[in-house]
């Protein structure tokens, strides 16, 4: 089980974790690194918040999206990578890539020891403190940060975003522009 | 994507929803209309139960099958629109339809702009309220009502019905007459 | 035990049960009239916006402000009731009433079968369950409706609003403009 | 529908249901015996917790390792009865059985009047709750006891545990010795 | 920090320690012994309920009623443990105990290993994981036992029923008949 | 309203404001400073757990204690000032200050625009979203970021060493050393 390397997949990465790895080493400053992982399916207004605020507080975000082919994505996993850089591209501290691997894998081959989640809902809550403690439990150094995305975008989700695409109801409000232009692109490719 | 309109489904909705909005037009007093959707699969007396508070509150309630195929149902759409309608026959104020559609457009549809929803647990609340905001995120005039079945119906669920037919056991006390003898017609079909 | 109704109290009621009751029993048409009951200490954003959906459903909203002694309010019974009063002014569907007693006992009195509650949290959710179900153990066809506060209001309580006074915070954004000026003006008296 | 009853398992189900009933009826003092339900898909040390308490509080536990064929399970059927044997062979109060029947009938062939379930978390226990309730209204003398695992298995769940061996991660720090070499075995067959 | 051992509480308690500590001792059969903590104020029809399942569990039931003079119990302490005994009076499994002390030393004196707590919500629910987890980190051999109560008791608690009797409301459903008759006597004596 | 700031209180500051201020101000760097309020009442591991994991991720961490006179603290706050400079006298990116204010205007005075908060149960997340959401609403830059503490902390809170103290029972696995010796220290002054 491996990071995705197929030439296609390397080829939109433009930042190898090597050369992550080596930004750390060199400088005399701790750099603090974080991992914001998800399915994002499709990125929505809620995930742009939440890197947003990671990027007060890290000096390097990486949203690292997980294939989770168990979830049967509606959008594809390079189409997911490529809305992620898409939505990111103006911020400078923030690297995208694609994982099918553990968290804790992750992160030790990116050097990086935070963790950075949403919280929204109590059911959200209970799975992030289970997953939380099992990622500890692999990895004792590992740390989940929190955080709570503002008020207007605490009931945005991806599954919702994705139950009002299959009705092809407005979406415009909930995605960030770059990726409601690909997401429309799609769906004018399906038909 | 459009709410079912098949000759057979017709045949069987006797209200079509033109006859609902003129009913609303021509009178002088604001008629109160309020949409219950679900898929139930099947209907069950905590439904009924929600149904008969919800017409103490409204002037007219329409019962609004969604078609749900993503959620694979036990019974067919067509068949839980007649469980639902010989459930409330002898209810004037209760209209059965099937739908397929966003539940805001139904509402656009129906000129109908409050739902109904029936709460029971924790986990149903945080996703009633998840799915009210993105409702009210589409159409803002939209209004949900919340009410609480008496409390021998707080357990009762669709699912809870489905694993115990699963098995082939006792659900008499958990669903309406009308609708027990059509789950059993319908078993006693499938052998 | 009794609905307060000493001289003072009854001349800023304006509007006796008695009246309310004839209201009712005179017109060929039923009133749906429903109890909004609550401590108010202070009245929010939160209330208005739980009051503006209810009369959207109901004909008449009876505002009943609770003495609530043992919960030792901020602001005393009668300012509470004057606050609601001040805040509904313009709403000619609005009755503000001060109450201790049970709510079953009010509903009786004002022929009002009709609850209203605001949902914000879980907590607050297992709270108004139970309280529900205890009161439909006292008085069967009495009816609790659960509305949702617009998102931007959902944080807003009594409690949140009253800890910001306590150390002379910013709280004219979470008040009413008409609670926010009485507030002001107690804490100026108050010095 | 019916408990599985083929040769392979019966010959692995060593102690049969008559045996088991024979014991109570014979003896003058009161067998307690509570079945534990589950799909165990694996066991995990949380299980093997809540098993070493219901057996400070019972004389006989049934672990009823449940087919779940709709939950899709990673190991099949026999294979998580052999994992339950192979974890509890040395409590002489623990038979492992399987079922594929409703937990109500379950309890008559078993004459056992208690059900064992752990709960973790907030979810948990509302599923709990509703199925407690949903299987007190099939059978009324079913008594259903909660117990709580100690912290440190708090976390430790089948989900999780699959999720982590779906990468290849380590598992041995969540599951029994014996289960983690049955897992280990089946997973080396599998390539 | 001691039980209560003034002679009017003693000549209630009928069953000291040291004769519970004898029974257990003398007899060749392990007998399982629970107690069953709380306020009681007042003893409610949730209360019996779990007494009732957890006497189907355990040979004897201690219900312990804390002093809990932090609460300000609405009933002194004696009256508490009198209505207990009362409620109890016909079940020679159960003895009623009054006592201001840890859980922890109370099981120490008692010999007695198992407690008892009843699960409505999910608030309930948390509180009663912390205690438990708190408590196991003091005595690692204490389990604690959650019981469910039926589904028409699960929203009767002290509090529903202190603040009904504050404003003289009917309770006479919600309580025991002997607790409900001392409930009244008290009331009376007040006026 | 302010920060306490009497002579002794003063005295026992040691990091005055202003001084935490030019620190900021003079590097190039800039300094991440976080907040971590509470009531600390008393200190204990659980606390401790947060702090060490805050500063792993900014560079300063002002550990500040609210007076909390409404709450009735067990130990006043002098001495739960002392307390938690004893807990991290050894970490040198460690301030503890008093504090008796609005945390935003705290935030405006340390110029510190990061909360830090522990997370443990769902009562306690919906209160934090309630709170965070009311900061933000008065002070739109400041982030509120949530910890986990490890899984042997999760049940310990102050309110719980409280109640074992409020029985003279062992609390030395609660706390840390330094509060545990003045906690003691605290009571036999008392007798």
């Amino acid at each position: 089980m491996e990071r995705i390397n197929d030439a296609n997949t390397f080829d939109t990465l433009h930042t190898s974790c090597s050369t992550l790895h080596s930004q750390t080493r060199k400088g005399f400053v701790m750099i603090r690194r974080a991992i914001y992982p998800g399915t994002f399916d499709p990125v929505t207004n809620g995930h742009l918040d939440i890197i947003r605020r990671a990027c007060k507080i890290f000096d390097e975000i990486i949203v690292a999206v997980a294939e989770s082919e168990a979830k049967k994505p509606m959008f594809d996993h390079l189409r997911r990578i490529e809305m992620a850089r898409a939505v990111t591209r103006d911020n400078s501290k923030v690297r995208v890539i694609g994982f099918e691997n553990l968290l804790v894998n992750l992160s030790d081959e990116l050097d990086a020891n935070f963790i950075i989640r949403g919280l929204r809902a109590v059911s959200d809550f209970e799975y992030e403190l289970q997953m939380g403690y099992a990622n500890a439990s692999l990895k004792k150094d590992l740390e989940t940060i929190y955080l709570m995305p503002s008020l207007e975008h605490a009931f945005v989700s991806s599954s919702v975003v994705r139950s009002i695409l299959h009705f092809d109801g407005r979406v415009d409000h909930l995605l960030p522009v770059e990726a409601y232009e690909m997401v429309m692109q799609e769906r004018r490719r399906e038909r």
